[in-house]
This record gives structure tokens, C-alpha cells and sequence, in this order.
């Protein structure tokens, strides 16, 4: 397991971090400054700053992506609302690729209406079929472009709003019916996506070939830390489980805490070492696993760190990363 | 499937859902002016009228149990306080025996600590370790005395505090060990619990045997209705799936409603038909698995029900129970 403690090599900011405090061109320029070498921005934010504009600054601040948010909400009502999210989530794949990414992270939508407290049917069974099918035709996409997706299970009581993938082993159910194993002996096939050092650095086997799947997840530890299969299903995601090589489906990796008691279902997330996970020994899973990517934070908080001043909370990630993660 | 829109034969009140308003005699008096038949109480609730008194009173007003409110709470910081939890779990199945319940429902507990928003420590698989020791040792008296316990999966935004069996496979997977299904062959075991005339109509095999697993579940839907496995895991509890006739692991069946949005982590249910989940249709696999006993209302709602005359939540308990449940 990677010593974490002596540097913040690995830690990646989420943008939604530090949404409320700075527009996304104060964060890279705050990150930048901190030595913090990624980030992962969601769509809104680079659209307020300018997608070229973003590209540019990242690249001249040698910050680089550990994701992209977000692609999916796939289920709606009719014809013409799936094939919007399909239209959206293609123009998603397209900034990924635009922004160097190495995944676009899917939250895949559930019941349509009810973020608005409408739901317009009660079928999750029938949400759950319309993500796989929406998976499928982003995917096609994905692959011509070479932009891994990244789907991420969110925590069941999320299930009816946002996204109907709610346990990793339901992900990695997905994962291997829509982008299943090449068969054993088959040539590993190289996804240009992952074409940076750092993505070969943890993609990178004993002879060398570059690994990765075009479909895979974002493990997030507050979405699956309560999990009973969680150990077991990190195990198979990873390619030291006997998997293909080119199937290490653990894409992105993401930490926060979960605070006891939780006031909002959505936005009181904990800073890593407030709540009651066990962020090491995830952690530990997780490498065991094979991915050595980063440790990307993501907090949405309302009540707590939406509320302090941007370098408080950076500053107060850079040394939790280095004492708990 | 049972028609369940002309009667409320098979309704059971919860008595949570009307405890801001009315002390338990009163609940049982205003049960049995509706004709309803069944009520699942809790503790506090008996203890704060008198178990022999509320004992009489269901007797006298023919009403019977259809579960009995809780035991459990196992993980603790020390011998101590574990064994506080079993002396306390073994108080209510003697309870639990006076009242002629069918069964013990079981919160198993979780985090020592974090209920009071201070865990004792951060790993919940120790947690999960003390709940299969901890129901172990439960068992044994309940197997003596003849008392069924009911394994309840909390949803698993309650399992840092309140449980940490969070899925309906995972309680599955505790009850086929600790109470293994007879070879195949062997006489059935009569449960003396199950000695009621409802109860024998839901567990009577054309042979006549009375059936009945000392370790089984309570479904609740609240807790379980986004779980992908669900159907799967139904299917397996139930008689009608190859199991040995005396394991229906389903002993008690829930019911409220997930409202969008969800306001509150504990205390924010939703009347059945306000929120988003098919009762409908899960109520058609667990019967399809071989359930046939009551279907118990169960509704925590500091925002709404609670607020409203209990007249007019009973009635509405009513009304719900044959329009959509």
C-alpha cells in the first residue's frame, strides 16, 4: 500500500469541493499553488470558464484530470428525453476528450421526475433497463473516441433521484455484460485514453502493455462504504483478481467521510477523518485490487465546508490525505 | 396475489405510527373499534402501560401480534456491554412470549457509539462480527422458548448507527448460518410460536405441517426497496424456492412509502402511495415466495403523520392498505 503520509502525490481535488467558495479557474490557479497535480471539474464549472480556456490553464499549470463530471441520467419519460441525455452525455465525452480525461463518470439517472419530486413512474426495474441500454449507446461513442466510462453506484438513498446503480456489484454486473473480458490469449486492447504518465503508472503490467476498460466504475467511498460485498466486489473489479488485464474496472477512486449523525441526504459530507469510515482499509482493498490512480476528494457540504474559507478547506484536505486517507 | 381492496383483513398496525399521539392501550382500543387485527408494539410502549395489563387488553379485544419490537443493539466496547445487549434482547423475547408474538423483530445495532454521535470505533466489519456472535447467542433461548427471531436489514443509510445488516442477501446469508436448513428428509420442525390461527394459515404445507425457520426476516420495504437483488433475494427467503418447507425465512412484511425528496434520515416515511415505491408489486414476490401473513404499517414521520389526529392516520392507514399496498 502506497505510503500517503510523507506528500500529496496522489490526492486530487473534486471540484465541487470548493464550488461555492471559487469560479474553476481560482481553483486550478489555488491547486496549482499547492503543488495539488489534479483535478476533476464538472461540466457546469467548465462552462463558466470556457471549455478552451479551461484546457489551456490546465495545461499550463501541468494539472491534469482524474475525472470528469458527469455523464447519464438516462431514464425519461419518452423517445425525445433519452435521446437528450444520450446527446448530453455524448457532448460530455467530447469535453472528457477536450480536457485529456481519463473517464467520464456516469451518475445514470433513476426515476424520471422525481429529482423534482415528480416521479413520473414507480418501476425502478424499468429505470435500471433504460441505464442499460443508455450505457450501451454512450458507450459505442466512448470506444471510437477512446474515453473510458466511468459508472458510479450511488448510495441507496439516492436511488430514486439520481442514479438506480446503487452497489458496486451491480456496476460491475453492467460492466461485464456491456464491455465483457476478451477471452483469455486475446491481444490486450490499448484505450487511448489512458496515455498519460500517471495513467501508466497505473495501468502499466509487468510487460508493459497499457490496460484499462472502456467500461468500468468511480468508486466512491461514501456512496458504498456501508457495503457487506464491498471487499469482495473491489477484489473482482481489480485485474489482480484473475480478471483480463485489460479489465481493472476501478477507473477513479474517491474519498470523503460519513458523518454520524447525517443531516441531509445529499450535501453533509464529511472531511475524511470526521466521520466513521475506515478510509485505510478501503484504501488497502483497493491498491490490493491493483489501482494505484489518485485519491480524489469530493465533499458536498452545505452546513460545514461549503461555509469556510477555499483555503481552509484545501489546505485541510492536502492534511488529511497525508494523516487518514 | 391476495385481493387486498375490499377488507383489511391482513393490515397490521406498526404502533410507532401513531406513538406521538395516543399511549398503547389507546392504540389497541382504536385498532379494535376498525377491526383492525393485528399491531406490532414496542417496548417502551408496553412497559409505559404494563406488559400483563397490554397482555389482557389484546386478549380481551382479539387482537393478536403480528411482531414484537425490539431486541438487539449488539456491538459494544466491552464484555460488558455486550452482554447488557443479550440480557436486554433475552427481557424482550420473554416479552415477546407473554404478547404471543410471532416473532422478535431485530435491530442488530452497529458502531457502539455512533447512535450518540461518538463511535467507538470505525469498523464495521468488528461490528458485523459481535451482531453474528451476539444473534447466536440469542438464538439459543429463542430456540428454547420457542420465539422466532426476525432479522430486520436496515436501509443502508442507518448502518453507521443503527444497523449494520443492511441488505436483505446479507441477512439471508446470517440466517442460513446460524440456523442451517434441516437435511432433506428430516422431520420439520414445529415452531411453538407459530400457534395462532393466522399464523397457521400462513404456515400450513398440504400436509399440514406447521412451519417455520427460528431465524428468519423482516422485510421492510422501506429499508429494502432499491436493492437491485431484491426479487433474487425474496425468491430465496421464501418456502417456494427449494428451500426446506420449515425455513420461510420471511417472518414479517412491512410497508410506508419513499417520499422524493426525503427530508430527514430516520423520521421522514411516507404514507404507502405518497412516495415512489411499487408496493405492488413486491408485495406480489413476497407472496409468490410463499408470505401470507399480515402486512404491518410502519411509518416514523416527525414532519407529517405524527403531527395529524391518530383518527385520521388509522383511517388513512386504512384507506391506503386496500387502495395501493
Amino acid at each position: 500500500m502506497r505510503d500517503f503520509s510523507q506528500d500529496h502525490h496522489w490526492l486530487s481535488i473534486n471540484t465541487a469541493t470548493v464550488r461555492k467558495q471559487w469560479p474553476l479557474d481560482r481553483i486550478i490557479d489555488e491547486c496549482a499553488r499547492r503543488g495539488i497535480r489534479a483535478i476533476s471539474p464538472w461540466r457546469d464549472q467548465v462552462a463558466a470558464v470556457g471549455l478552451e480556456k479551461v484546457a489551456r490553464q490546465l495545461r499550463d499549470a501541468g494539472i491534469q484530470l482524474s475525472g470528469y463530471c458527469r455523464g447519464g441520467f438516462y431514464p425519461a419519460i419518452d423517445g425525445q428525453g433519452r435521446q437528450a441525455a444520450l446527446d448530453d452525455t455524448r457532448h460530455a465525452i467530447d469535453e472528457a476528450k477536450t480536457l485529456n480525461a481519463p473517464c467520464l463518470v456516469l451518475v445514470v439517472g433513476a426515476l424520471p421526475g422525481a429529482l423534482a419530486g415528480k416521479a413520473q413512474y414507480r418501476d425502478i426495474g424499468r429505470a435500471r433497463a433504460e441505464v442499460h441500454d443508455g450505457i450501451a449507446a454512450s458507450l459505442e461513442y466512448a470506444r471510437q473516441v477512446g474515453m473510458p466510462l466511468a459508472i458510479e453506484p450511488l448510495h441507496p438513498m439516492q436511488a430514486a433521484e439520481r442514479a438506480c446503480v446503487n452497489t458496486l456489484e451491480q456496476a460491475l454486473d453492467l460492466c461485464d455484460e456491456l464491455d465483457p473480458a476478451p477471452l483469455p490469449g486475446s491481444a490486450p486492447a490499448l484505450t487511448p485514453a489512458f496515455s498519460r504518465q500517471d495513467r501508466q503508472e497505473a495501468s502499466v503490467t509487468a510487460s508493459g502493455a497499457q490496460l484499462g476498460a472502456a467500461l468500468g466504475v468511480a468508486l466512491d467511498i461514501y456512496h458504498v462504504w456501508w457495503d457487506p460485498k464491498l471487499q469482495q466486489q473491489i477484489a473482482r473489479a481489480g485485474h489482480n483478481a484473475g480478471n483480463h488485464p485489460t479489465k481493472n474496472r476501478l477507473l477513479a477512486y474517491h474519498v470523503c467521510d460519513w458523518l454520524t449523525p447525517t443531516r441531509d441526504l445529499l450535501n453533509d459530507r464529511g472531511m475524511m477523518g470526521d466521520g466513521i469510515v475506515d478510509l485505510n482499509k478501503i484504501r488497502g482493498w483497493v491498491e490490493q485490487a491493483g489501482y494505484v490512480g489518485f485519491s480524489e476528494v469530493e465533499i458536498f457540504s452545505d452546513l460545514d465546508w461549503w461555509q469556510r474559507p477555499g483555503d481552509e478547506v484545501l489546505d485541510t484536505c492536502i492534511a488529511r490525505h497525508k494523516a487518514v486517507v
